[in-house]
C-alpha cells in the first residue's frame, strides 16, 4: 500500500526531530500503524540540513507553505511554524483542501481551536493536536478515550517545563528567580523571552485546551486567570518546604458547584503528593475522575524527541483511520497482526541487573575480604556496604551489599560459593535492584 | 439513535460497579460516545439487588450465559466472570457471533490472547481488554496509541495493588509480612487465597500483557520469570531505606540486546524515584520509549469503579467504532459537537482555595492577635503559623500563616485590612495553597 503522503510546515526543533524520529523507528511505526509515513515535501527559509542529515532524503522542500496545502497528493499536513500566522491560515486552508492535520500549535488551538474543528468537521477530516498539551505525554488521548467514563471533577497540572525547572533549581540549590532564569536561558530551556513561560501564558494556553476536553465546554483561553512565577522567593520555597510543602507553578481546572475555575499561578502542595516531586523540566497532569479516582501522567513536556512522539502519535492516529477496518483501526497487540515477531525471552541466568545482598556472618576480620574477593573474582564491584555492630552477646553480624549490575547466573555462582564459607551463616538474602535509567 | 445493547456477564464487584458508573455518569458518557449505552441482560447466578439499585432497572437477568452470547439483538458482550471456564468459552462464542467484547480478565487474556485476537480478526470484531491491566489507569491505550513512535526499551510497574499495600504497610509501619497480609485479607485487599497476589501470578499475567504490547510479540506468559513477596522480612525492607531504596514488587519487560527479559520480583528503587512512592493499593507504570524518554501512568489498580472506569472506556470505544464516520470517531473536544455546553467560569474572588501568607510584622506582643482576628473575623480559619526569631539588631520579623480554604474575595479582603495594619510593613505575600485531594 502506498504510504501515507504527509508535508511537513516547519523544520526547527519539532520539525527536525520528527523526522529523526520517523526515519530511525520507521520499522516500528510501520508494524503498528500497517502503512508506511512518508513526509514527501517540508517547507522551511533556514534549516541545519546538516543536524537532520539523511532524514532529508526524498524531501522536497520548498519556502513556499501553500505549495504543501494546495499539494493535491499529500494527505496530512504537520503544522510545525508555531504562533498565529501564517499558521492559522494554512491550516484553515488545508482543511478546506480537506487534508488531516496534525499540530503542536497549543496557542492556535487555545485561541482558535473552535472554529478550526469546526471546520474540520465540516470537512470530515481530523485536526489532532497531542504534541500541544505535555509534550510526548500522552494526556490528550487519555483524556479523550481513557477516561470517558468520569465525570471529570479536577485536573492540577505541571504543563509548563520551564517554570517547573526554575523552581525546581530554586528548592534545590536556595538560588533567587533571576539567576536561575539566566542560566535557564543559557542551557536553551527558556527562551530570550521568557515571559510566555514565566508568566504562565503557556501554561494557560495548556490548560484552556485540556479545560475544554475534560469538562465538554469551549476553549475559552481569555477566561484563564494567569499568573507567572516571577514573584517567588527563595525565603517562600524555604518556608514552604518547613511547612511540608514545595511550590509548584500548576494550572488548575475544576469543576466546582458553581462554574468551573481555570487558573494558572504558583501553588504550595503537600510534598506527599507525587506531583510534588516532578523536578526539572519534566511535566505531569494529576486528573480527578468521579469513578476512576487520581489518576496521573508524566514525562517530558517539551524537546524535539519527546513532542515528535506526540506529532507521530497523531499521524498514527490518522493513518489507521485512513487504512484500516474501524472495528481493526488498532491491533489488538499495538502491532498488526502479521507483524507480531517471536523474540527469545532470557532466563533469568541471562538477566542483568543490580543486587542486594544480605547475610549473617561471623564477627571475625576477614570475612568482608573474603566476600569481596568472591565477587571480584567475578568482576562483580561492590557499590556500598553496611556491616553493622554485633547485639551484645551475639557473635553474628548483618552483612548488607549493593553491587554494579552483572549477569545473573554469575551472582549465583558467586553466591553459592558465599554460601559455602565457614564465616557465612544460613543462606544469602539476593533482591535485585533496579536503577530505572539512573546511573 | 438506538443505545448499544450490552450483555454484561457478571454481576460481582466489577459488574454492579460498571452498571453503577454507567447510570450515574449517562450523561457524560453520552454526549462523549455520541450514543446511549444500555446494558439489556446480565447473567448471575447470585447478586446484591440492593447494593445495585435501580441501575438493575429495565435490565433482564438470567442464569444461562449463553443467552446473552448468542442473543442476536445485543452487540457487546463484557465478561467480567474472571478465571478461565465458562469465560474462555463465552468469549469464543461471542466472537464468532460477530459480537465485540469487552473484558477484564487479565488471566485468560494472559493465557489464550493469541487466539482470542486471531478470532477476533477473523469475525471483524474488537476484544477489548483495557480493564486487564492497571485497573482504571488507562496504559494499555498509551502503549498501543500514545507511544506508538517509540520503540520501547523497558517497562516497570507496580500492578499488583494488594502486594503493594502489604509492602508498604511493611515499610511504613516496619511490621512484618504475615501480619500486614492478614489484615490485608480483613480489609478485603487481599482475596482469602492470597496467592495469586503474593506469589507474583496476577502481576505476571499483567505484565506478559504489556510486554506482548510494547514489543510486538506474542502473549507468553509461561515465559516470566516470577517471584513474589512472601520473603520480604522487615529487615531488608529497613536496610534498603537506609540504603537510599524502597522495596517494591515490581514487573519488568526490557528488550536487552540479546533478548527480552520478563520478570516479576521484589526490587530495590532509588527512592527519588517517582514510582518508589508510589504506595498503598494505587498502581503505576513507568515506561521507557527511546524517543519519548521516561514516562509515567499512575492511578487505582483495582476496585470496582476505577476497573469500570476502563471497562466503559473500552464499551465507549466500541461505540464510537459503530456510530461515528471513521475520521470523527474520536471528537476533537472528547464530546460531541452538539455537546459542547457553556459553563459559568469563577473569577478568581469566587475561587475557594487554602493560602499560605507571609508578612513582615513589628517585633512587639499582639501583632498575631490582630492578624488573627482580622482572619477569624471572615471566617477564615489558621492552620499554622510559623513565627521566626528577628535577626539580631532588626526590629521586624517574618510571619507565615497556612489558612483554611476561603472564597478568594474574603481573602483578598482581609490581606487588605492587614495590610493596614501599623504593626505590619510592605505588602502580605499570598500563595495559594493546594491539598489536590487530601484533607
Amino acid at each position: 500500500m502506498k504510504p501515507i503522503q504527509v508535508g511537513l510546515l516547519g523544520l526547527g526543533t519539532v520539525g527536525s526531530g520528527t523526522l529523526r524520529v520517523l526515519t530511525q523507528n520507521s520499522n516500528e511505526i510501520t508494524r503498528r500503524a500497517g502503512r508506511g509515513i512518508q513526509v514527501v515535501r517540508a517547507c522551511a527559509r533556514e534549516f541545519d540540513a546538516d543536524a537532520i542529515g539523511s532524514a532529508l532524503d526524498g524531501i522536497a522542500i520548498t519556502e513556499q507553505p501553500e505549495e504543501i496545502v494546495n499539494d493535491p497528493d499529500i494527505d496530512v499536513v504537520v503544522e510545525l511554524f508555531g504562533g498565529m500566522e501564517p499558521a492559522r491560515t494554512l491550516i484553515f486552508d488545508a482543511v478546506v483542501n480537506c487534508k488531516h492535520v496534525v499540530t503542536a500549535n497549543k496557542a492556535l488551538i487555545a485561541h482558535y481551536g473552535n472554529e478550526i474543528f469546526q471546520a474540520a468537521q465540516e470537512n470530515r477530516v481530523v485536526v489532532a493536536f497531542e504534541a500541544a498539551v505535555g509534550g510526548g505525554i500522552p494526556i490528550i488521548k487519555a483524556l479523550r478515550e481513557g477516561l470517558v467514563a468520569n465525570r471529570i471533577e479536577w485536573i492540577a497540572g505541571i504543563i509548563n517545563g520551564t517554570g517547573n525547572f526554575i523552581l525546581t533549581e530554586m528548592r534545590d540549590k536556595g538560588r533567587n528567580f533571576a539567576d536561575v532564569l539566566a542560566d535557564a536561558q543559557r542551557l536553551g530551556y527558556a527562551e530570550a523571552d521568557p515571559s510566555f513561560d514565566v508568566e504562565g501564558i503557556d501554561a494557560a494556553h495548556k490548560l484552556a485546551i485540556l479545560a475544554a476536553i475534560a469538562f465538554g465546554k469551549p476553549l475559552q483561553f481569555d477566561k484563564v486567570y494567569t499568573e507567572g512565577i516571577t514573584g517567588i522567593t527563595p525565603e517562600d520555597v524555604e518556608y514552604a518546604e518547613q511547612l511540608g510543602y514545595r511550590i509548584k507553578h500548576l494550572g488548575v481546572a475544576r469543576h466546582a458547584q458553581t462554574g468551573i475555575e481555570l487558573r494558572v499561578h504558583p501553588t504550595l502542595i503537600p510534598e506527599r503528593q507525587l506531583i510534588a516531586n516532578v523536578n526539572g523540566v519534566m511535566n505531569a497532569v494529576l486528573v480527578k475522575g468521579n469513578s476512576v479516582g487520581p489518576t496521573l501522567y508524566y514525562g517530558a513536556g517539551a524537546g524535539a524527541d519527546p513532542t515528535a512522539s506526540a506529532v507521530i502519535a497523531d499521524l498514527v492516529d490518522v493513518t489507521r483511520v485512513l487504512t484500516a477496518a474501524p472495528e481493526h483501526r488498532v491491533p489488538h497487540l499495538a502491532f498488526q497482526p502479521d507483524a507480531i515477531w517471536e523474540f527469545p525471552i532470557l532466563s533469568m541466568s541471562e538477566v542483568k541487573t543490580a543486587y542486594y545482598l544480605r547475610m549473617r556472618a561471623a564477627d571475625r576480620p576477614g570475612v568482608l575480604a573474603e566476600v569481596a574477593h568472591i565477587l571480584g573474582e567475578r568482576g562483580i564491584s561492590i557499590e556500598a556496604v553496611v556491616q553493622k555492630e554485633p547485639a551484645s552477646g551475639v557473635t553474628d553480624v548483618p552483612l548488607i551489599m549493593l553491587t554494579h549490575r552483572v549477569m545473573e547466573g554469575q551472582m549465583n555462582e558467586a553466591i553459592r560459593e558465599i554460601e559455602n564459607l565457614d564465616t557465612i551463616r544460613d543462606s544469602v538474602t539476593r533482591i535485585r535492584v533496579e536503577s530505572l535509567g539512573e546511573n
